[in-house]
């Protein structure tokens, strides 16, 4: 057997283990009940010890100096495995098993709070728990910085976002930060102008709208024999490429919420289910970070999903399933209302105008929390200032402020980004695809996806982490990330 | 540290990887889609010999030679505990991680086959998967009996049934297959004489079966801050006592099966809930073995759930739940129903004087297959000739005939005797609760629980693994184990 080898069938246990993790985790979030949490935490920590102790093994240096010398005889999907395969060992070689365990039980004692605190407004209730996750994250980033010789924030965002740095991050963010308030305001103006779209009127029984949303899934090609729909607080998509679990939340007076977040989660599923199947177990086999997992999520709610095309498809869908008729009801109104732009305090319900603004606003307090310029006591307060500067609104309360994300008491800090880059990365995924395929819009009026989906297949999903986040841009789209067509996508669809 | 605190931590830390595997296995069962198998397969395979290395590390022999030495400083409860502790080290270090790894993925395998091959009635389809896993359980029997000192069936058993013997059990199965037949059709003659109890009418719509399965569990005092219920093809109880899961399934036409499945599992979740708190996580805080598990599910829907005392309760429930009216509906009716003995084909539907024929045909059959004296290609015909003799009902189909019990599919052989040990110790168990708590039935009319599980919780659930089977057993009820008042329960229900 060679160190290759052995190496591949280390990585296979350890990613039957994250799977296995994947899955209690979604159970955590959409099935489990209140009083399980302290043995769900008591797995949790011990299972991602165990692939600790997989990954950080005394003998993984050895094999992966002994694997690299073997590369000439490595087919470049190997190859691409190796370099993820030493990757992984660098993230988890600078932490021990203590830390490990140590962070995952933060995270689920005061995600579980979380839970709790945030309905209840009672941000002081969770933050010493808060304290504590943030204290071991600080703690996990500078034993990461210290190998991967960086920032203590760009250890952290390295392992959602490989490659990223906040450097080359920040003047992107900080010019978004200056174009899009006024951009904002001129949409505003023209919308007022135009007079509000109407509003179809509930209630819209959860079952009627998840049979819409299961409908709707299927046309976008979800596979029902690998996947499931549920419900939870906060909407995600978790399981494994061959079990895929996506969760929305509903709201009787508004179907367009919970629609849109199983269309959101189905873009996520979708790139799991397509990662190449021969490499399940792989790191190559994985996807290749957060951006671009969430440009698959964006291109479906956003790019596609708020198309006049898509809405042809769904007017008289969701007519049929929520019993609707009128003039609320008609293509054209609901293109108004799903492209209405409405700054608001609620990232997670914001439209495309004004979410960046909502990341640029975590990703600026994370760092400050992270590098200790900003103290949690404070958090509150910047929140509001922030969202003052930013979005242009101050939350009321902290349930609307610095308590509505799951990620920062969850444990996810450097995550935040990823949203932005895969919005834009979104925009010009869907751009290139539409220039490949013409027919691509036509299709999806018809509740065709098949051209779209081929093209990602073919370009995003079935590429595993082959390439790097910026290859593969270039391969897909023929350039890096340029931020210019994700502007242009905004002229084009508010001001157009 | 002491040899004993390491062994301690140790532990821990299998337990909750074990908490992780109940609750992959009961999402497998209740959640999973099919396509999911496959990868479920193997995160539990690499679970289970995340496990086996836990608890047959080289160093466990020192580690409980020394903790043994240390016994003098050491409580009942720890005493007990280290005695648990190196019985569960014989049962794995006896295997060696290949095997642990190929039974569980063809369990897995077998078991997912069986799920398309029972509806389908094709026996034939799921043979082969059943002959690996039957040639895997024969190698692991083989391997612990070497170990234990005891025959292979003996060393299966023992799994389940901590202290069980083929040899004790042979006589007492004898004698029920000797006395049961006459007895079954004495209660038929007078059942016939009596004429059939009224049945009503549905159908009765899942949605109301569950509100009022739900209703019910609440009135057993189930915890649903720590427990679910849900549906899955077998009803069981899985996950940990913290979180205990529980499933039924339901028939639109018959609201008894789902409601006493309920009632069953309500009885085996009381009991994890039920464990000592202080021991979550080591050998002496668990279930002592499946024999007394069952006997707290039998407890539950064969002893209390089918008294006159429950249908009291039960009937204007079930009217209110299920819309019911007339005579069908009243508790002495619904008392004749649930008292029904008709001899079937479905070991899981059995009244409780046909259930042990249907246990003793499972137990002879799988001794015969284990030792070799029968063959997989043999057991349908078998199946149907034995249910002729023990029942006196053949099966037309694989389907109601040896398809029937996920069991055996499943890689658990040695279980079945558990279920007829489990009805003999409920009788004796209740007959013990009621002389102890002399208004136990009286409340239980009233939907008071309060005295039944309070006798049950001090004498039963709390003692963890603190007894043996037997001790445990004289412990609450003053002698062992004594068929005469299971014979005497069935005489005085059904010819009283």
């Amino acid at each position: 057997m060679t160190a290759y080898d052995q190496l591949e069938t280390r990585f296979h246990r350890l990613y039957a283990l994250r799977g296995a993790i994947a899955a209690l985790q979604w159970d955590w979030a959409a099935m489990m009940p209140s009083g399980g949490a302290e043995a769900r935490s008591e797995q949790l920590a011990a299972l991602k010890v165990v692939c600790h102790d997989v990954l950080a093994g005394p003998d993984l240096p050895d094999l992966l100096d002994r694997a690299d010398a073997e590369r000439g005889q490595l087919d470049p999907w190997q190859q691409a495995n190796l370099v993820d395969m030493r990757r992984q060992w660098v993230h988890e070689a600078a932490l021990d098993g203590r830390l490990v365990a140590a962070l995952s039980k933060a995270s689920s004692v005061c995600e579980h709070h979380w839970r709790e605190a945030r309905p209840a407004d009672d941000y002081a209730r969770v933050q010493p728990y808060l304290a504590e996750v943030l204290s071991l994250v600080r703690e996990v980033g500078a034993a990461k910085a210290a190998k991967l010789g960086c920032s203590v924030y760009d250890a952290l965002l390295d392992e959602y976002e490989p490659g990223g740095h906040e450097a080359e991050i920040e003047p992107i963010f900080d010019e978004l930060a200056r174009v899009l308030p006024p951009l904002r305001e001129r949409v505003l103006a023209r919308q007022a102008a135009a007079g509000a779209p109407l509003r179809p009127q509930g209630p819209f029984p959860v079952e009627r709208q998840k049979a819409l949303g299961l409908a709707v899934m299927a046309t976008l090609g979800f596979d029902f024999a690998h996947g499931r729909l549920d419900t939870s607080l906060h909407p995600f998509c978790g399981g494994v490429p061959d079990d895929v679990r996506i969760t929305t939340r509903y709201d009787e007076a508004d179907f367009v919420k919970a629609l849109m977040g199983v269309v959101h989660e189905t873009g996520h599923a979708q790139y799991e289910r397509g990662l190449p199947a021969a490499w399940r177990y792989q790191p190559v086999g994985q996807p290749r970070g957060m951006s671009l997992h969430e440009s698959q999520s964006l291109l479906m709610e956003m790019q596609a999903g708020r198309s006049r095309a898509f809405l042809t498809y769904l007017a008289p869908l969701a007519r049929e399933y929520l019993g609707g008729s009128g003039a609320a009801w008609e293509a054209e109104n609901l293109y108004r209302l799903y492209t209405e732009v409405n700054p608001g305090l609620i990232r997670v319900d914001a439209d495309e105008v004004t979410y960046p603004s909502h990341v640029i606003l975590r990703f600026r307090l994370e760092r400050a929390l992270i590098n200790g310029a900003l103290t949690l006591a404070e958090l509150p307060e910047a929140w509001r200032a922030g969202m003052l500067e930013l979005v242009g609104v101050a939350p009321p309360s902290d349930r609307d402020g610095c308590l509505q994300d799951i990620h920062w008491y969850d444990g996810a800090w450097g995550y935040f980004p990823t949203y932005t880059l895969g919005a834009m990365s979104a925009a010009q995924l869907f751009d290139a695809a539409c220039r490949a395929e013409p027919g691509l819009l036509d299709a999806i009026a018809l509740g065709d996806f098949a051209p779209l989906m081929g093209w990602l297949r073919t370009h995003v999903h079935g590429q595993g982490s082959r390439l790097s986040t910026r290859d593969l841009l270039i391969s897909a789209t023929g350039r890096p990330l340029d931020p210019a067509v994700f502007a242009r996508h905004l002229e084009a669809r508010y001001l157009g």
